[in-house]
């Protein structure tokens, strides 16, 4: 030790991160403020350790692995929401304040922040700014990146900066604020957050359930609603095996269809124009009461798990899809399953685009080698192999062929120089996601 | 001459901004494709001059100002639109394309881009991207940064990347679009745009106009409709002097009430909420029938032409403050400009805070003086000196100020240190938005 332990709160503890990922770091430190952030990353800096911002651990890629080189930052003991402006329509919160406690606080205040990963009751404000998370509402509202004005950070040099302002407009200088959205703790510790909020919906909003013939029918449902015009609130999927898997594991007592079950909410005055684009793709269509539409989305919302409680490994895909390409990727997934004679475990937030095949093979070359066919092919259809879960280690090297195949090795250059100009010692969160992705792509052995 | 001039058409002319900036550049070019660029590019290295995109010169800043030292791009030959696509809602154009035709063509087919500066008629995609450009539409939709997916650009080094995806979501790596969106010109030549698209509204839009007592009620009616969570479609404003002005130069005909009028659009059965908010606000209240909505709105788009016919100078403010301090900022600005004994003519995105005050004091530095005072004041309320005309050179002074108040010096060093980055021999729009900020702040004499 260079250095005396800093006077900040601290355990020595071992943890495991919700995809089984072992977090073994060297300390855990609970700080209360930015000073005391500084402290540690002095501390870190001396003793030549590098550090992890830890939320709450529902990260499924890998984001917080961390051995006893690391110091995890948890960033629990920073959870006051700060302001709900009920005129500049603003809620300014520390990072460690869970999002369930922030939905219901806006609730009570007639307003809501929409992106609502199915994590909301487990996951922090500070985790889902840093991972850009998404949610059902995503199809109309989009996910944390379009809701996030503004970010107090204590950068990895030890500086405290604010980026962006708590404004729906401002053009005073380049957008850094999108930057620090979605880093995945490797550019700062976020310590404030500032996200626009919206008021409830005025109108009534219904929620039709569909169980579906066959799975492909749920790509060409959702193209009928593009081609119509239609928008919805939300528009959720989950194959026979993920309705079987609740059954099992929750209880849920769902019809077990053949092409599994699509959940798409909307304003009651376009329920006819949602039911006469399913037309024909159905064994059976509901329009939920309000209460049992609120049972179907908290179910949706605990479908990861129950195909956990399926099977030892978890392996979440998070592949994005344009829709148009949604009933030709399905048919891909089905032949790709087959091949591997496996199933995944289809849940989706398909309005999006955006499916999660979850992989439960054991044998680990063989969920490799799978885990990475069906990133391909997202990017061989013009997707991407990542919607919301965010890289870590586990989507590095996939990243890197979706950049150098989409956008150019000197898109993945420039996304490193800024990891180096901001983290010049790469003390935050090193060798995983962008830097890690660079690293692949600039290795001699081809990894592809 | 190091170097043979391109073969890419090119002419020697003269031009001004609409600003009345002078634009007397080396050359313009006329690029076809992004090998012309590349051409124009290396021309300008080997030749040691620098280089500024042109869309079609209606910034109000200087950010598109030049001299013979700079080689002028102008984007007016890049002016297709690409692909219209209904499935996937998007919209991939080249950036000379003007957007009322980009406007024309997508409500042909159902779809809107809401970003509608009141240059629409006027200026390019490009430009809009490149200012973040926002409209009347933004209180409800956001402007041009939240509608970009991603871009192709011709980087100041002379290599074609793309930024982004043209998918809602994408988390593979970091948000690199947003950099390029609002950047001015600093940082690369944008050839490609993918623009998110909408619905047209499904339900019945109804614009309701209002003659105010006196200038304070609009602050105070448009913090009543946020109290009452009402989000409306749109919400402008102009003073009496611009409505005389509009009365003047383009025979509007209109009421020329104390307090300038009021116009709110919304969702047809949200009418009567926001008369109520506004009872005993106005002088007179009119809920219009659609093709007088459609006039008005007209009216409000040529505001700003009305007023440049008014006054040799022309000097558009652009400031943003806090709804919540609206009514106060508006009370600053009647003792300001009768402390200078002039007119403001006050245009406003009322609804987002964003208030344009229009300088006409022919006397550069009472001009210089009261420009800076009105930017202070933004400042001082926590809001910004530009929500959507940007900084060119006009504003980089301010703007720093802004970042050392609000965001903190190491703010504008990393913005600063990302546009060497990008642009190493600082070709692109140089001494201008960010590098003439972080200039001002480091320079040694007290600028303020
Ligand atoms: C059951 C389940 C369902 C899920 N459903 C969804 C879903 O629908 N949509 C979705 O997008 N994701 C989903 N996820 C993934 C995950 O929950 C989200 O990404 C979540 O937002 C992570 O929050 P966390 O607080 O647990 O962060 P953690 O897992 O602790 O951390 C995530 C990343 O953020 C960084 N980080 C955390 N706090 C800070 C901070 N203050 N400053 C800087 N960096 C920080 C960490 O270093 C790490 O890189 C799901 C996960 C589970 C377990
Ligand atoms: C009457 C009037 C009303 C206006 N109303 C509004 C309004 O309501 N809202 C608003 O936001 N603005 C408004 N403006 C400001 C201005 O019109 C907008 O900023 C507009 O988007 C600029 O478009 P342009 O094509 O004329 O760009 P230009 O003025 O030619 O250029 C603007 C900037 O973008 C850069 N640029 C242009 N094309 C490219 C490219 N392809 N690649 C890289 N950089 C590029 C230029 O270098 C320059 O820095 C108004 C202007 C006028 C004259």
């Amino acid at each position: 030790m260079n250095n005396e332990i800093p006077n900040v709160e601290h355990v020595i503890e071992e943890r495991e991160d919700f995809s089984g990922e072992k977090v073994v770091p060297f300390l855990i430190f609970y700080p209360k403020n930015e000073e005391d952030i500084v402290k540690i990353i002095n501390f870190a800096l001396e003793n030549k350790l590098s550090i992890i911002p830890w939320g709450y651990g529902t990260s499924l890629t890998g984001a917080v692995k961390c051995d006893k080189s690391c110091i995890l930052i948890d960033m629990s003991k920073m959870n006051k929401i700060l302001e709900i402006n009920d005129v500049d329509w603003y809620v300014r919160v520390q990072p460690g304040v869970r999002l369930i406690d922030l939905f219901e606080e806006l609730e009570k205040k007639g307003f809501m922040l929409p992106p609502d990963p199915a994590s909301f009751f487990l996951c922090s404000v500070g985790g889902a700014t840093s991972e850009s998370s998404g949610g059902m509402k995503g199809v109309k509202y989009g996910s944390f990146r379009e809701w996030v004005l503004a970010l107090k950070v204590v950068l990895p040099t030890g500086e405290i900066i604010k980026v962006g302002e708590p404004l729906r407009k401002n053009r005073a200088g380049y957008d850094l604020t999108h930057l620090f959205v979605g880093s995945e703790g490797t550019l700062g510790v976020i310590t404030e957050i500032w996200l626009r909020i919206t008021p409830l919906p005025r109108r009534k909003i219904v929620t039709i359930v569909a169980w579906l013939k066959d799975f492909k029918s749920a790509g060409e449902a959702i193209i009928g609603l593009r081609k119509n015009r239609i928008l919805p609130e939300l528009s959720e999927y989950i194959d026979i095996d993920v309705i079987k898997a609740l059954n099992k594991n929750l209880n849920a007592g769902l019809k077990e269809s053949q092409g599994g079950m699509l959940i798409i909410s909307v304003e009651e005055d376009l329920v006819n124009d949602v039911v006469k684009v399913l037309e024909g793709k159905t064994e059976e269509i509901k329009i939920t009461k309000d209460d049992e539409a609120e049972r179907i989305y908290s179910l949706r919302a605990q479908a990861a798990i129950a195909v956990k409680a399926e099977s030892k490994t978890f392996f979440a895909e998070d592949i994005v899809v344009p829709i148009s390409k949604l009933p030709y990727a399905i048919e891909e997934l089905n032949s790709i399953a087959k091949k591997y004679n496996t199933k995944f475990y289809i849940i989706s937030h398909i309005g999006d685009g955006n499916l999660h095949p979850n992989i439960v093979i054991e044998d680990p070359d063989i969920r490799q080698k799978v885990f990475e066919e069906i990133g391909r092919m997202a990017i061989d259809l013009g997707g991407s192999i990542s919607g919301e879960h965010g890289i870590g280690t586990q989507k590095a090297k996939l990243m890197a062929e979706q950049i150098l195949k989409h956008n150019g090795a000197k898109v993945l250059d420039l996304m490193y120089e800024i990891k180096k100009l901001i983290d010049p010692n790469d003390l935050m969160n090193p060798d995983k996601y962008v830097e890690l992705a660079w690293k692949y792509s600039n290795s001699n052995n081809n990894y592809k």
